[in-house]
């Protein structure tokens, strides 16, 4: 069997020019990097006197360590339209380098349903997320040096919020000491490192419209807060402007092509726990002027990414999504009924039926609280049995939500084809998009609609500390914000051991932070990792690059 | 009076596709970034069926804080080449972003003789800054990573010398200690950061030859000792395929244009104290083909750009000068006779005739110890007078050497003719190119050989510390190296208030440490800093971008 590197690079890619030709993208917006990727100006989000196409969201059960491919099927959903004759535009994550070199491998999406060229996607790609980097740590330095050089602001070294970044998986970087070697050389104190993709300027640069509203996004981040307790910004050190001009390239969307030849803007993309977990603002509001259908994803399951898209994605950037495909595995359902990943081959319908509620709690959110249509996309693996999947298709059809069988992994856009026409079918109903909370309820009652709501749980736990910092984020102005809540992607609930659909639990909230760039409330409800390892054998040593700079080793 | 970023942008770019023609290059070597950037690919070099042109380089004289003007010099002697027919490509150093939100700006070139997309060049360009600085820190993560997973090769956590980079002016960096956090977090130890032009990959980098080169140079370079005090290598670590898969684009050179639709090369940027200050080699013989005349230069004054170029970068690449070109202004010669910058304006022949034998010494190195053709070049500033320049013509007379005025800050190319001319002419004169030492000779003795031949010192005083060292290294099979001086550039000798030429000096080496995957011996004669802070007002806070993108406040 061919790996995925090796399916990628079996295939020609088309020039770029073709691929924006194709997505109905003039010339003059198209800047080429190399001859298969571009970025696309903004002002064509301007000048474009085209209708928005339909808006699909592709999400998915709760993760397993049995994959769903959420990422495959939007892809192989985009090839699927193309093949019947609709003209599609993909809006995907831009993956992050550093887990790459770890146990992760790329991010491109698998099998016959890729973004090429994979290498290049991978790795480093047009520079974006070294650009992010650039910006989240100029503003580091200026800080430190601002109180390095008597700190007018009066900022506080111990109540500094704003870290270095790096793209890379480093642990060692977690918690560190900086400032130290004597008076020349700064001034000490703790500080710490956040992979690249967990930055607030992330999540500000996928979330902005715009370079005026990037830089009005970038002067708002607090970096940390005085000895009186007062929030210090970026704008108070000066520091937005050249920040934005640092990110001016970075903002715009980068257009490449699926292995099928479908145009996909891949853009972005923030952290789905401590950030909202989509691909930018602007690649989708692109995809939507250049395709009939705009294919979208989300990141982890829809408990996070669909929540997120939907309540802080679509309310800042007021887009409605005209259908939504859930992606499920029968082999991941049966890791919801209790099932160990060795266990997976045989058919068992007991380890389903325990496992199905976790899929259907994600349907009814879907269908019932934000009142979209649905369609459930099974990927079907070669062990699922008929009776397995004649199961999923029953009991969703009690939900009034067809299920439709998916092989885009082996088969490309022919797997897709039938997914492909109920989307069309779907994008035709009746859409009665609503929020989740509306922006005028009190920070933690939002919280405890999204608990109630879309967790199934029975209410909301929250700490000393999280009431005072509540209090607080209400007197700063921030009441009206969204609610991101980091959480584990394991679980329904807090806890990443209760599979399937938990019932009868309450939500902790330990902490919450305000990203104000961002323009959301962070509540987390545990420990985040912003900073991962390398595992014991890492990726990278199996990395290679040959003499006519071809490379071996990403999977 | 314009600014350089205002007379860079009043100039409408060619399309660089456009310049790759005007340089010869076939457009299947061409991958564009952006309608004026682009990378060539580096099967050009082999598959080229053009004779190599002329090798000019541009160097200068000791450096004062009245600027010399040599990149300015080197883009407006291309231009000069140009206007009178010539077939000419010029290969410059890359920028490093750190320095840009400091005191320092752009870099370049100034005036109307600039490389354009100045913005770009200055900030992000292509990437490869930033791809050296994730291979940097990938090694940095396997290395503590390996540590932290048992650390099976022994490494002494206190004898690591690889440190972490990031292209940042962030004084906060340099001392730190990282891994805290408790167990899971990493392994406690002290550490620091360099700004990444002064990582060890970039003087790899751009002495590579081919991505085979570069991947076995970065498998040589020694990240630190185990506790048995032999050294680990890159290699060990397994990380040379997923550095070199991540610098695989770095490695080709970027093709831009001056204002004046000049090709150049913009291509790497390593320290010239810690490294060897050129740049790439890549690129250089890259010129070499698609020109009939190369214009490079070399940083800081002739003392060390030129010589590591001569005796680091020629010998490993086996190039062969044909003309130098040594950048002088009256005001930097009167500097060194002891004036202030506040004092430059008036006619002044005594501090002049303090000054010049700091010119002289850098004349009589290049044309005696070097045997190169040479002239050299006064670049012209409204207040030098009539006497003040014939002075230094006079005295060059002297050596044999002609003198040639320029102003290709105000006049572009027209201001460079005369200087084309002169190299013209000299390109075609006797050439019995020589190093300054040979690689039979002791370590110590390729020292001396620079400190009496080239600094006009009288020799050398190693340390007990360095005496080991250079014992050491020698066991370590590095005695064939050229030696790398890690110097003041203020200085012919090692103490920066000792202007002019001074004489009866002795220069004092503290450390000597091994550059493995570059091949050569860094020697240090003092602190050398390697990662800068940022001033009180930091330039960033001037930068700024308009909604279409149009950066300000860059110089």
């Amino acid at each position: 069997m061919k790996s995925d590197i090796e399916i990628a690079q079996s295939v020609a890619p088309e020039n770029i020019m073709t691929i924006a030709k194709r997505a109905g993208i003039d010339e003059k917006y198209v800047e080429q990097y190399g001859n298969d990727k571009a970025k696309i100006d903004l002002s064509l989000l301007g000048e474009s006197k085209n209708e928005n196409g339909k808006l699909v969201l592709v999400t998915a059960i709760t993760p397993t360590p049995a994959g769903e491919g959420k990422t495959t099927t939007t892809i192989g959903l985009a090839d699927g339209l193309k093949k019947i004759g609709k003209n599609v535009v993909a809006a995907l994550r831009e993956p992050s380098l550093g887990p790459v070199f770890g146990i992760k491998g790329g991010a491109a999406g698998g099998g016959y349903a890729q973004v090429i060229p994979m290498e290049d996607i991978n790795l480093h790609f047009t520079g974006d997320f070294h650009a992010i980097g650039a910006a989240n740590n100029l503003l580091a330095a200026m800080l430190d040096n601002h109180i390095y050089q008597g700190n007018s602001l009066n900022i506080d070294p111990r109540r500094i919020t704003w870290k270095r970044c790096v793209d890379m998986n480093d642990r060692q970087l977690r918690f560190i000491t900086d400032g130290l070697g004597g008076r020349v050389n700064g001034v000490p104190r703790e500080d710490g490192y956040d992979i690249t993709v967990a930055s607030e300027i992330m999540a500000v640069l996928c979330l902005s419209s715009s370079i005026t509203d990037l830089k009005e996004r970038l002067a708002r981040i607090i970096v940390g807060y005085t000895y009186d307790n007062e929030p210090v910004t970026a704008g108070d050190l000066k520091a937005q402007g050249a920040m934005c001009a640092l990110l001016k390239n970075a903002l715009k969307p980068n257009l490449v092509q699926t292995l099928e030849g479908t145009p996909a803007f891949v853009h972005g993309g923030p952290f789905a726990n401590i950030a909202h977990g989509c691909n930018s603002v602007i690649a989708t509001k692109m995809a939507l002027k250049c395709g009939d259908y705009a294919v979208t994803e989300a990141g982890f399951g829809a408990d996070l990414g669909a929540e997120k898209f939907l309540d802080i994605k679509c309310r800042f950037a007021n887009l409605k999504p005209d259908a939504v495909v859930l992606v499920a595995t029968v082999r991941a359902l049966k890791m919801h009924g209790g099932l160990a990943k060795t266990e997976l081959a045989d058919e068992n319908l007991d380890a389903l039926k325990k496992g199905i509620p976790n899929l259907l709690r994600h349907v009814s959110n879907i269908k019932n609280v934000y009142k979209l249509p649905l369609v459930v996309a099974v990927n079907r693996f070669p062990t699922d049995t008929d009776s397995e999947i004649n199961f999923i298709i029953d009991e969703c059809k009690k939900l009034g939500v067809n299920t439709v069988l998916s092989t885009v992994w082996a088969d490309g856009g022919n797997g897709g084809i039938e997914l492909a026409n109920e989307v069309v079918r779907l994008c035709e109903e009746k859409n009665d998009f609503t929020f989740c909370y509306e922006d005028d309820l009190p920070l933690a009652e939002k919280i405890e609609a999204v608990v109630k709501k879309v967790y199934g749980g029975n209410g909301v736990v929250f700490t000393k500390t999280a009431q005072k910092q509540l209090v607080r984020l209400e007197e700063l102005g921030f009441a009206k914000c969204p609610v991101c809540i980091a959480k584990t992607q394991y679980s329904f609930s807090d806890n990443p051991t209760l599979l399937g659909a938990p019932d009868g639990f309450e939500v902790t909230v330990r902490n919450v932070k305000i990203s104000a760039g961002a323009g959301f409330v962070v509540v987390l409800t545990g420990d985040i990792m912003t900073m991962p390892g390398l595992p014991k054998v890492p990726a990278a040593e199996k990395i290679d690059v040959d003499e006519n700079g071809k490379i071996s080793g990403l999977f």
